[in-house]
């Protein structure tokens, strides 16, 4: 929903995510690989169930599911077609 | 790499899958949601560390990571652009 750099840091942005159950902030360690404006109204697979953890500042609670490619260059994940929020991945 | 029907099942797919550290073949219940061609040549995330299963006489050695919507319809995960086979999800 929206995407911004988190101040005084070069991989961290903070991410606001609709994951179908609430509206929640985590930060992501992605700044290197996305810029912000290209994220928002993009889906992404979240793990929601982890412990809040407090980054900079901002409490982040969960993680973005991405792939790490041999060459360390992350993608991010996505369904083949458009999905409704909330989707559960197994 | 190739997929196609289980004999006698509805639900099963053989699909032929190229990991990036081997070929192997996963026994997948997508059948009622995608089409075997449809599956043939498309990246998808999978579950390669499972003890491997034997479904119809088939050695699955792996599960394909899916996205299920609340009205049970399945879609295929896949990186927002084409990875190199054996990218590590995390």
């Amino acid at each position: 929903m929206a995407a911004e750099r988190v101040a005084k840091t070069k991989k961290l942005l903070k991410l606001t995510v609709d994951t179908g159950i609430d509206t929640r902030e985590i930060v992501s360690g992605i700044a290197e690989h996305y810029e912000p404006e290209a994220l928002v109204g993009r889906q992404v697979l979240v793990l929601v169930n982890l412990e809040p953890r407090e980054l900079k500042g901002i409490l982040s609670r969960g993680m973005i599911l991405m792939a790490q490619e041999p060459s360390g260059k992350l993608r991010i994940l996505r369904p083949d077609e458009a999905s409704t929020e909330g989707a559960i991945v197994g």
